[in-house]
């Protein structure tokens, strides 16, 4: 027997929900989702009610969430709830992210402009998506009052200054990951965000998507029993592009591949900071590393070891190992369909994206997890992402500026 | 088409590979080999002659190696050339051993007494295999002038004791890992093997299987270029095993799985001591590693990441990766029968045990590559195994005791 279930995905999907929910077999509240369209769709195996009702804690939320967040919504709604995004760069991720975008409601989302300084490729990127309004400077965006939301997709070296300037006009803002190349900018730039009383996250996708929440889901309830170790290892044979590779442009493989592995640590330890970090690094001749291993240890013993390459393929899978089991995220695990656990093997399906917008990422029509909970934090008044939280990005952040210490790595 | 490869193992092999030797596509030379028996036998698909010519030198020794070799064996061979084994230990990696020995032809191993201290136990063990000598001392079977060689296969805690009693009453020794808790007796022992002229030699059968001897001919002909990364896991849920658990056994991780590891680190990287060590590990109540995460670094930056456990249940593969390409070990690496390298994929058939002895580790059928190789070197008065050196026993001795620092355990 299958459950279907798709988070902010449409009305035939929200009265399967209801029907279901007047079933015994479905057992939770769900008071924040969003059922809008019936794509993209998750599926995995219903065993007992006991095992669904593990699962439906995805959507559960306590009573005072839920009356905090509408007290909310009466001053954050956008006109008509649709999300207008302004999209700053229009190189390889800001593609995938607006491709991703074509999948989800064009009532609830819409692209109203883009801005890179390079003409010729920001005409070709506005052309390519039909994007009505297209800037040569990101003030210019900025300054637009009919747009609601940023994201933010330049190179790395851009995130914090774009981010403040997009935040003291007034906008909301997704930027890329790394948010920025130091602990202290992150942490200034959050308090900013909520001075401003806009919302703010690292784009963070993984943390978006429903294999991740159910891990989440599943840590929290200790499925796995109590956390023991966390491997991941993730590579590619890229040593000579400009972004991963020069210090300058915030390249290297912990700021770029890293903060992957250090979320999932953090996930599955929540606001731990490990009690020791070890890494060892191969440096190019930039200065920024190529390949690192890094071992992060918790304060009751649990270990995290990561493997990360910008000069060779590796696998892409994660496991999670606990007292009483393991979780197996299947590669890759930064944009996972497939999760192993102890109740069985999750098949979550990514959305379609038409043919006519060709990606570069793998699975990154799952961009469009992230998109959607974007607009639900928004439309709910929310400041910061639920899965992917301030707290979270700072912590990560710390982590990985002690790894760049460790390893001789410096952006200043 | 396919090649079959037996060293060790029988006249009608040898009568095929000097057929073979003949063609165009067997061009090397084999003198220190031995071909025995039709089984074992290793395949693997020949595609090129340059290929083979590549696998070949598995065989290859030097002209000035095999002279002095003849040399040696004037005065070091046994009467009939029948290894003469007495087996210290009846305990499950001694019932693998001697098993593995029933593979090989009785004209050229035979297990003449074992000895330990639990009399029912040694009997029975006696009895399973038909060893016609049972001593319920060391010593007598230490002072037994009809045996040639003893194979230690006791609690680790006894391994330096035991070596030494039996070199000094001239016996070859094949020592099961680790040959002693420290560096220091490492080298103590080794030194008094020379001064006794007798043979002695680390159970690291690892490095005797067919696959590490493929694996360090493609490594010394840089087939996979610069090596860059190598990476290991194994893990296992016992920790309640004693030999695993208890400091005054020799327990811990590291000394009883690490070991594996680390020589496929030094194999790889032959007589070099990595820079940089860093190890995180999770002890247990008796101060020894239940879990350890281990990242060495060589002088080039090349880096080695091994996760090891005797908590939790890890894959157990390993992976070589270089410039050029990736030699990829399949579970159990460390007793491996399946390899996979930029040429193609290697399968190596396993000696066949009979069912009337049950073994208890995978593939422990290959200890008779070991017994094998032991009674090639004593034949050839070699004091070493030139698979698995002194030198290398010594080098992966001095970066355990280096980890066992860095992570605090001690046995001492």
């Amino acid at each position: 027997m299958y459950i279907v279930l798709a988070p902010n995905t449409g009305n035939t999907m929200n009265l399967l929900i209801a029907t279901l929910a007047s079933s015994r077999h479905f057992n939770c509240e769900i008071p924040g989702a969003n059922f809008k369209s019936a794509s993209p769709i998750s599926r995995f195996p219903l065993r007992t009610a006991h095992q669904f009702n593990s699962s439906s804690s995805l959507f559960s939320f306590t009573h005072e969430v839920a009356a905090e967040r509408a007290r909310k919504e009466q001053h954050a709604m956008p006109d008509n709830g649709k999300l207008r995004w302004g999209i700053a760069g229009c190189g390889r991720i800001s593609n995938d992210f607006v491709a991703a975008l074509t999948t989800l409601p064009s009532g609830e989302h819409e692209v109203a402009a883009v801005a890179a300084r390079d003409r010729v490729r920001s005409e070709e990127f506005a052309k390519r998506f039909g994007i009505p309004k297209v800037y040569h400077s990101y003030e210019a965006l900025a300054e637009d009052d009919q747009i609601d939301v940023i994201y933010i997709g330049t190179v790395n070296s851009e995130h914090t200054k774009l981010c403040k300037q997009m935040l003291h006009h007034k906008k909301h803002v997704l930027c890329e990951k790394p948010l920025t190349l130091r602990l202290q900018d992150t942490k200034d730039l959050f308090a900013f965000a909520r001075q401003n009383g806009k919302f703010l996250m690292e784009a963070i996708w993984t943390r978006t998507f429903p294999a991740y929440k159910q891990l989440k889901s599943e840590i929290e309830q200790q499925t796995i029993g109590d956390v023991q170790l966390v491997t991941a290892n993730f590579g590619c044979n890229a040593p000579n592009v400009p972004s991963l590779a020069q210090r300058n442009l915030g390249g290297g493989v912990l700021l770029n591949v890293g903060c992957y592995m250090i979320q999932l640590a953090t996930l599955v330890f929540p606001n731990k900071m490990p009690t020791s970090i070890k890494a060892a690094a191969t440096l190019n001749d930039d200065g920024v590393d190529e390949t690192t291993a890094i071992t992060l240890q918790y304060e009751d013993g649990a270990i995290a070891q990561f493997l990360m390459s910008t000069r060779v393929e590796l696998d892409s899978a994660a496991r999670i190992v606990g007292s009483e089991g393991t979780i197996e995220i299947e590669a890759p695990f930064l944009a996972p369909t497939q999760m192993l656990t102890p109740s069985g093997k999750y098949h979550f399906v990514l959305p379609f994206i038409d043919e006519k917008f060709p990606t570069n990422f793998i699975n990154s029509a799952g961009l469009s997890y992230e998109a959607a909970e974007v607009r639900r934090c928004i439309l709910a008044g929310e400041l910061e992402c639920p899965w992917m939280t301030h707290a979270d990005s700072i912590l990560d952040a710390e982590i990985i500026e002690k790894i760049c210490k460790e390893i001789k790595v410096n952006y200043d």
